[in-house]
């Protein structure tokens, strides 16, 4: 069975070393985020992780989910006991409002555990994951009476939550959707309709479970400008929340998917369930992107951790499994044979998921201080920034780190030979499971959309002007450090592609939109490895300042340096690869007739 | 449920148009292969994989196989009546001798149909492409009296074979292996040991299954030098081949895997079961090798089956799928949305793998025509030229085309978003079955150095400079070819780069093997692009020949045009990377302590 320890160490060193979250003491909840208490508050969840959640991923996957006859499901053995121990724990709740019984801390330290608990168990922690969604869409979006009822419920993890979008018929263009909402004379709707791939449809964690549904009202305009947002408890309330009867809303079955199995992922059918609007009418979409844009960070994340996961079991099996000599003779001459983490081959492997795993971690810690700005700065200039590196990062890190995070757990999986095929040892559900954070939230094709299409041009380009400012700004100010010079040089390097890139995309995509499209793809990955390698620039001076203070720990930063320069040498070269596709244009790709494919 | 229809096509444009197999009609088996020929028998095979093996592909995964208390082991519905149409068809011995009751047909013509077979259905593809190359091992290692009794069995499909290697502790590093073989006064041997991962080790299929196992005699020396084959039938015979009594061999549990669960891969326990030696003592690693040089090679078009397979599907749900608008106007204005296919990141997605399969088709034959030259010609030049090519391009095939064909199911999925996630479509089915080509017979990283440490400096380098003469022959022949002139820059570029990555490989790996260990992957891959690009430009040259007689099928040609210009501006840039990476050497892969990972 695998294993897995949280990445506390590396965690702290990112926040206080790298990222300095002393410098956002000023914002709400920050006060006491000095290194002790975030190393008690990260020990503390990392340990419910590694003893609680992680051993029960094998078996949430073997067993599943059920659903009985009456529509109600059951968790996997040991669900229901850990879903109580992390809410009991105040987790959920970590980073909201402490009026709505929340801990008020950061939505940092959030998506960090959320990095802890999805590598600990993936399909587990998607249940409480998208409660936090839940919580910011109503938060951001409902009356004062909705978030007066349900965020309390969803801090405390009393009640759960859904995010209902995709139909049959329509999952990216929610412009189809068919599901419809009646007025009813009291305030409320009839909701009638059936919408699939729903995480967390129906369990048996919670005594409600609370569906954010988009639905279209009677008579409402057509395509995405017609779509509305509703709260539909599984279970009716009072005002006072105290549960009555079954809504009309039911599970009419549990879909059979590649991997998170112990998630259910359910099809939800809806036949004149009543609903409540959240915010104002046709105006679901944009509230729904509330949620969905932060949902996105977590997909990433889910990338990053399962790789994360992966990297530490390739590790150990690399260093106990004896096969073969190394290439410039024995190592272990006492033993049958080396282990295979003597061979460049395997270690070129573990070093590229490491390399793309610390820096993932950095970009995400970066991105969520981001958000905290923006959320709770009264700075509208540092609100401005932090938006647009929001913004701009946001499909980035769901498409890239999701991308490579698949990837890392296959490369996981090939360092065991057959025994990474053999479901005992539990590689090969990673790969199963972190395969839907591709698809999911939006695919990773309509992020590279989102990027190059949307993010990219708004307020003139401005975004990528702050991004590139704030990465030249860096590497000028180190451009005299000889002992920066192996990761500075080939950013600058990567950053150049990066330009001429923009620069293709400014000059080609206006006058050709087919040309945007067709080098969507690269782009994203392109600046994903700039963004990363940016990261790493960061960690390296971070790395060479603790060594210099002698701080001790000095192999674990002599293993950052080297990971790094292994980004510099073997990955950022990649940049040169997307800057050559993006630059041969649509032309190709379009010039075939649909009927020749 | 998938569909899948055999490219039969294809298959005769690049046996006719591109490498001329008329040329080849001087060898033994290939008098009647005219092209009506060629049609008749790839069209009645094409009928039996799309009929009636492709539709138990989906129910077979389902399904799996059921070991029995007893130790028997059922395979899916259906397979064994698919297995008897197989085999009663002559399929399983094709190019089998005639003499053991084999049709005599080129080897090549049973290495398409694998790829037909396989794309149906690769789990039940297993059972007789495993006894093909146990044939091969028996018929060049076997006595008279064991080809007499086991060829016609094996080539008419009435017994089974399988291959047994792996034992728990070893798998790449054979000569760890502890099953021990002790000689009988009758000259058999008594054969004891655990063999894990044994595909079809054990089913119901056919009447006797016949094993060939590695195992070392009492009293051999250690490692590699000590190992013998044997022939270990699964129920004893007499000297007709009259089935007697049950060996002492037998399936001890099926494996739990991640894919390919229509196949029974067994753990074997060998409890003095009797077997006979196959060749010389201690040399049956050699003869092991025999049977596993071609068996890489059948694995190397698993990749392309599975990814021309979820490509067609991948292809026939973006027509079907109706979501979002052209970015450049409503192209099915009268419909609700258009088919995806006009977005130009799904062409991306579809042409990369079409631009793939196309080419790695071309590999496939062409090397499998070297193959029956080496083993079928008597011009010694012809034959050595033959060898150099199948062996320099074994590991080439076996390495990049499962790599690249697990990465396009996993794009072809994508496609799907998240139906492709789901069970019910059979997209994710391919993803996991094909999944283990890329650790059987050697992982791809084995591969990589077979090729870098093995194959690439054999006889000076001979195979090498023989595949860059070929090619650069090809080059210089179309320098003033203006319509070509696409295809043949840039190939130019990429020859480049494989002769400096090949010239750095000569200069520092003999003074540092770890610089070759670590430049090994990317190398194979490099390669790997050369060699799909040299196809290309061979294909485009037989398609534009085609299109300027105007033998109709224009808009085919176009699309082959369109494809391999794909492959040129998109994939073949790929090469600097590798390049870059390889020139980075070994000393960042080294450098950190097995500790610090």
């Amino acid at each position: 069975m695998p294993s897995y320890k949280a990445p506390v160490d590396d965690v702290l060193f990112l926040l206080n070393d790298v990222f300095h979250i002393e410098r956002y003491g000023n914002l709400p909840g920050f006060a006491d985020t000095n290194p002790e208490t975030l190393e008690a508050i990260l020990s503390e969840g990392a340990k419910l992780c590694e003893q609680v959640i992680a051993p029960l991923n094998r078996a949430g996957d073997v067993e599943g989910c059920t659903r009985h006859t009456d529509g109600s499901v059951t968790t996997p053995k040991g669900f229901k006991g850990a879903y109580d121990q992390l809410s009991e724990g105040g987790w959920i709740g970590l980073a909201c409002d402490t009026e709505f019984g929340g801990q008020g801390l950061p939505q940092t330290l959030t998506w960090i555990m959320n990095e802890f608990l999805t590598a600990s168990n993936m399909a587990f922690s998607m249940y409480s994951g998208l409660s936090q969604g839940a919580y910011l869409a109503l938060r951001i979006h409902g009356s004062d009476a909705q978030k007066k009822m349900y965020l309390p419920k969803i801090a405390s993890g009393e009640w759960a939550a859904t995010m209902n979008l995709t139909e049959p018929h329509c999952g990216t263009d929610l412009g189809l959707l068919r599901t419809k909402a009646v007025p009813q004379p009291d305030g409320s709707y009839k909701i009638s309709g059936t919408k699939i791939f729903i995480s967390g449809g129906e369990h048996d964690l919670t005594s409600n479970i609370i569906h954010l549904v988009i639905a279209r009202i009677e008579g409402a305009p057509e395509g995405t400008k017609g779509i509305s947002l509703f709260v539909v408890p599984k279970i009716l309330h009072d005002a006072d929340g105290k549960l009555g009867e079954r809504n009309k809303v039911s599970c009419g079955s549990i879909e059979e998917k590649m991997g998170i199995h112990g998630n259910s992922t359910c099809v939800m059918n809806y036949d004149n369930a009543t609903g409540w609007l959240v915010g104002e009418p046709h105006r679901g979409l944009a509230a729904m992107f509330t949620m969905m844009n932060e949902a996105r960070l977590g997909v990433g994340i889910q990338g990053l951790a399962l790789s994360e996961v992966a990297y530490q079991n390739a590790v150990a099996y690399s260093k106990e499994r004896l096969q073969g000599r190394s290439l410039t003779g024995a190592k272990f001459p006492d033993k049958n044979a080396d282990p295979i983490i003597v061979h460049p081959d395997v270690r070129r492997v573990l070093l590229s998921m490491r390399a793309f795993n610390e820096a993932a971690r950095a970009l995400v810690i970066w991105i969520a201080l981001q958000a905290d700005t923006y959320h709770r700065s009264d700075d509208a200039k540092a609100k401005q920034t932090a938006d647009d590196l929001m913004g701009l990062l946001t499909p980035v890190i769901k498409g890239v780190l999701t991308d490579q995070g698949f990837a890392n757990t296959v490369q996981a999986q090939q360092v065991f030979g057959g025994h990474g095929y053999i479901a005992e040892h539990g590689m090969e559900q990673f790969v199963r499971d972190v395969r839907i954070s591709m698809i999911y939230e939006g695919t990773n094709g309509i992020q590279a959309l989102d990027l190059v299409g949307r993010k990219l041009g708004r307020d003139g380009g401005r975004a990528m002007m702050t991004f590139l400012a704030d990465a030249q700004g860096f590497l000028k100010a180190h451009a005299a450090d000889e002992a920066m010079m192996p990761y500075i040089k080939p950013l600058e390097a990567a950053i150049g592609h990066l330009q001429k890139a923009t620069m293709w995309l400014m000059q080609n995509g206006p006058k050709q939109p087919d040309n945007a499209g067709a080098a969507s793809y690269d782009y994203m990955h392109l600046f994903g490895l700039v963004a990363l390698g940016y990261m790493w620039v960061q960690i390296a001076k971070a790395a060479l300042a603790s060594k210099s203070k002698g701080n001790g720990a000095a192999m674990r930063m002599d293993a950052k340096l080297t990971a790094g320069k292994f980004f510099m040498e073997r990955m950022l070269p990649e940049t040169a690869a997307h800057l050559a596709r993006i630059e041969s244009g649509s032309r190709t790709v379009m010039e075939m007739p649909a009927e020749a494919f």
